[in-house]
């Protein structure tokens, strides 16, 4: 047995809460490694026989299997130890490590369910279709409020590029989002900002005026919210825009400024050029950093996080450059936000492991990079196999609860990425798989503006192209693939909420498939990530082990009685 | 090389700031498997060519080596990639996986080192000497308030004695304490509560009359603030009293009661035998549970904790039971007792792997029993070597950051075990070197009253006999014993916030040698656990490589003009 590869914690993804007396463990080992892996449980006061819960295999990525089990007991106070058999020897694996017979004072604690820590992200989050707008480009239905100098929209836009894309102009393209089947609108900044991105905000409590007002705002969140859909807003709290009144006003005044402890600068005057004063990234002038260390600093901020969600009724916040601002502000907008609208979405930009942020007293969701960068090499680059695909998936999937996982910004470009479609070299078989998996796939699948119609475009400004709304530019192939698999999202809330199992990840045949089922439903998703037709024989799956036998059994009666399928070149099947 | 056992994760434990511009950063391995361990880090927005730091081997478990290695960025943002060499191969371990060169978008980030994450325990509590006081069995300083039935203070102790031990005698007694040269007097509950022990407190706002009034506390916390002593009590949120007024309103009106939700009952009427009502533990009906996810429930006992602050400056809560109340009643609890005194401290009682609790959000400190466990196996049971002995506390000194290390409650025993000088059969010898152990390593040494006068008991209520203060029983080369550490701990500023590596860990001879270390000074420690002389070359001592080298040259002069030196049976040698 390696045991060196032997992992469990008793918190955090390792054992979690799902309900007020079951707990989710999870343990990991080398792959492959162990024939039986067992819970050995009881209420952590002892006085009784332990209860024994076999673990099922969940997931396995380059190296390791992972095993999970949901454990009950009434009191909701775990002892619990792990019996490891590798088919030569049987272990106890403890707190204080491997042991032949379990010793006193060894076993793992989860002390108590308490309510206040079975926590999730809103509902309404979990597997939501969402579509990503940057205002300035998807459509200007207001042209008396455009920038001077807007340029046509359909030439390629640089960094400076204004094109005069609006609120009214969102509004007046409603139908189309209603049409695709979206459910929450992420904007992208939309406050006083004089950059085309408007992340470098200058006034946090107005809309942009080349956007709209408050009135074109509130019509927008009515519109939404008439038809069902949710509003999330982007906040940038680790800088502000050079504009900013603070940062102004210490330009001024300078170390006399009543804002000079806002920022940190080095020495006065403030020099811009390079900066002396610290900033977002490397030396970018237009964005100081702002000082969230200094309690006047986030007391303004937190009433930022509030205002919108009282005055205006939105639905959540997208954090910008979340990960540089400070663990504890982030515990303090929590607390403020969710006072105001417990409801209420919290999603960090983050592009790395996540785990820190999503454990229930930060974020709600977090931008799914790393499921970004499995797609990208498995089905645009093609860099990676289905076996090595299903890996990475896997790693990302036990990074987190089931709940975060199913909440998760699950997004394919941004802007701040090249275009996914452009990465595929444009093929838009590659890409539509890609789409197949993205919305069928356990998360809450992001669709950036215009990736639905075929848009191109290399990383930014070129991905930040107008939005293209002539039906003869658009590929209304490609948009009514995404209009039928959202329906499909929508008609089965095994999609929306169901747990997901890789349960084909051939690099051979390169084709990668899996499962998402709940208590009385399932789906079963093929991808054949070849340029060419290939057959698979579905009764050669295994069902997840935990996925309820009746649901195995309409399962497997469906695909017995198919037996060999064929998956057309790049094609997908959906079955259930 | 074996990857299964590689891990980092770049945050809590394996990724810490330890000031504005350093990170240290940790690498866990199979044991012996690398030969070089190099992180490679720039700005995380790159830019330039990576930086190279060595790792050093800074502890070994029973199964992986750790290496660590501070790293300093002026722009405090931390991308980095780990290189591992075990000499047959080369490998770069990222965040996604290995590599023989580095793919893009692949490193570990450890994004910003924000000052709010920056955090320790208050600087009084790292390495102080703690002294807990149970405060019914200390010392009989006012007769006139003893409860009835006072037993005499020598007979052996029952689960429901009164010996009418209280703070005036603390104060009467406090010769002693400053004599010992305690630095923290942690005391269990002396709110009003019918039991000895007091942990089912019916009036959190009152001193329990037997133990003296507001005015007694005010005189003891005086004259140990004189002293330059803190004082910490005990508070217990989890349960109540049985004659806690809301549990005793619930019991006169029923369901009609205002305070009916503050528990959890299962139906009306009140039961208590057995209770019909969540209790601490299994069905104890004098403890009923308090339900801290309602929110007056929370207001009550968040200003429980403020007032005996700001009322009495207390120097901080012990938490009883901490681990079944939510952890997000903690944050607040925090937030709460630090915006009254930052420099208060935050113990919670957890008898387990407890890095969940002291990630900066919740507590300082924990009571180390996984410590007292690895001494109780070592020194007094005799069950596990030297060897394992290292291996024990290299385990629960991974898992906390340093400063956490430095603030641990290290107990060798408390109210609720039995006496370490019992488990040692009575044997001073073991019990001496446990205790040289105990007041030469990292962390707070926390004494139970009386274990330094040589006091005996088996666990609860033996465990809590009557302080024996008269010379003639008290064993007072043992009391000289502790002293003298004492002394040499406060001569030594080393031995309260040095780094502590093991450098000696021999179980042929059952040598057990550390030493502690920092930029300018060093002390080491040599425990023969055998009851046999036996004699130590100093010169095979390998020191740690992170020892900074004039003081790696100090102590080589010493102890290369040592050569061999001997160790008595049981015998301590220090050295610095």
């Amino acid at each position: 047995m390696l045991r060196e590869a032997v992992y469990h914690l008793a918190h955090g993804n390792y054992a979690y809460p799902v309900s007020e007396d079951t707990l989710r463990v999870t343990l990991r080992a080398a792959k492959g490694d162990l024939q039986r892996v067992q819970v050995l449980y009881h209420d952590r006061y002892g006085g009784s026989e332990p209860l024994v819960a076999t673990m099922d295999l969940v997931a396995e990525d380059e190296l390791f299997s992972y095993y999970q089990a949901d454990i009950v007991l009434a009191t909701k106070r775990f002892g619990y130890v792990f019996l490891l058999d590798d088919g030569k020897n049987v272990l106890f694996y403890t707190e204080k490590g491997f042991f032949t017979e379990v010793p006193p004072n060894t076993q793992f604690h989860y002390p108590y369910i308490a309510l206040r820590d079975l926590w999730e992200p809103p509902r309404w989050s979990q597997g939501a279709v969402i579509y990503q707008i940057f205002p300035e480009r998807f459509a200007n239905g207001d042209p008396t409020n455009d920038p001077p100098n807007v340029e046509a929209w359909d030439t390629p836009p640089t960094v400076t590029s204004q094109k005069g894309g609006d609120l009214q102009g969102v509004i007046d393209r409603f139908d189309h989002l209603v049409d695709l089947g979206v459910e929450v609108i992420y904007l992208t900044p939309i406050f006083q900002a004089p950059s085309n991105h408007k992340y470098d905000t200058v006034d946090y409590y107005k809309i942009d005026p080349h956007f709209g007002t408050e009135e074109t705002l509130r019509t927008l969140i009515q519109l939404a919210h008439d038809h069902g859909i949710k509003i999330v807003l982007d906040a940038v709290f680790n800088h502000s825009g050079f504009g900013f009144f603070a940062f102004q006003d210490v330009l001024a005044k300078g170390p006399e400024s009543a804002y000079a402890h806002w920022f940190n600068i080095e020495s006065f005057p403030v020099q811009t050029d390079p900066p002396n004063y610290e900033t977002f990234a490397n030396q970018i002038a237009t964005m100081p950093k702002l000082m969230t260390v200094e309690s006047d600093v986030r007391d303004y901020f937190l009433e930022v996080g509030r205002y919108w969600i009282r005055e205006f009724g939105i639905d959540g916040w997208r954090l910008d450059v979340a990960n540089e601002i400070d663990h504890q502000f982030w515990r303090e907008f929590r607390q403020v936000v969710k006072a105001e609208n417990p409801e209420a979405l919290i999603v960090g930009e983050l592009w790395h492991e996540a785990s820190e942020w999503v454990r229930g007293d930060q974020f709600d969701s977090v931008m799914n990079y790393s499921l970004q960068y499995a797609c990208l090499d498995f089905f645009a680059r093609g860099t990676i196999r289905a076996r090595s695909f299903a890996h990475r998936l896997a790693k990302v999937q036990m990074n987190h609860t089931q709940a975060v996982n199913l909440s998760m910004f699950n997004l394919l470009g941004s802007h701040d990425t090249e275009r996914f479609l452009t990465t595929c070299g444009g093929d838009v078989q590659k890409f539509s798989l890609a789409v197949a998996f993205q919305l069928t796939y356990e998360g809450a699948p992001m669709i950036y503006y215009g990736d639905e119609v075929g848009m191109e475009g290399l990383i930014d400004p070129d991905c930040r192209r107008g939005m293209l709304w002539d039906p003869k530019e658009q590929n209304l192939e490609l948009l009514a693939w995404h209009k039928t698999l959202i329906e499909l999202r929508k008609k089965h809330h095994v999609l929306r909420r169901g747990q997901s199992k890789t349960v084909w990840a051939d690099s051979a045949t390169n084709i990668f498939g899996f499962v998402r089922f709940s208590q009385d439903e399932q789906i079963l998703v093929l991808l054949n990530n070849l340029p060419r037709a290939q057959s698979i024989d579905l009764r050669e799956i295994a069902w997840p082990v935990e996925m309820p036998q009746h649901v195995q059994d309409l399962l497997t009666k469906e695909t017995f009685n198919l037996g060999k399928i064929m998956l057309e070149p790049y094609g997908t099947r959906i079955l259930g």
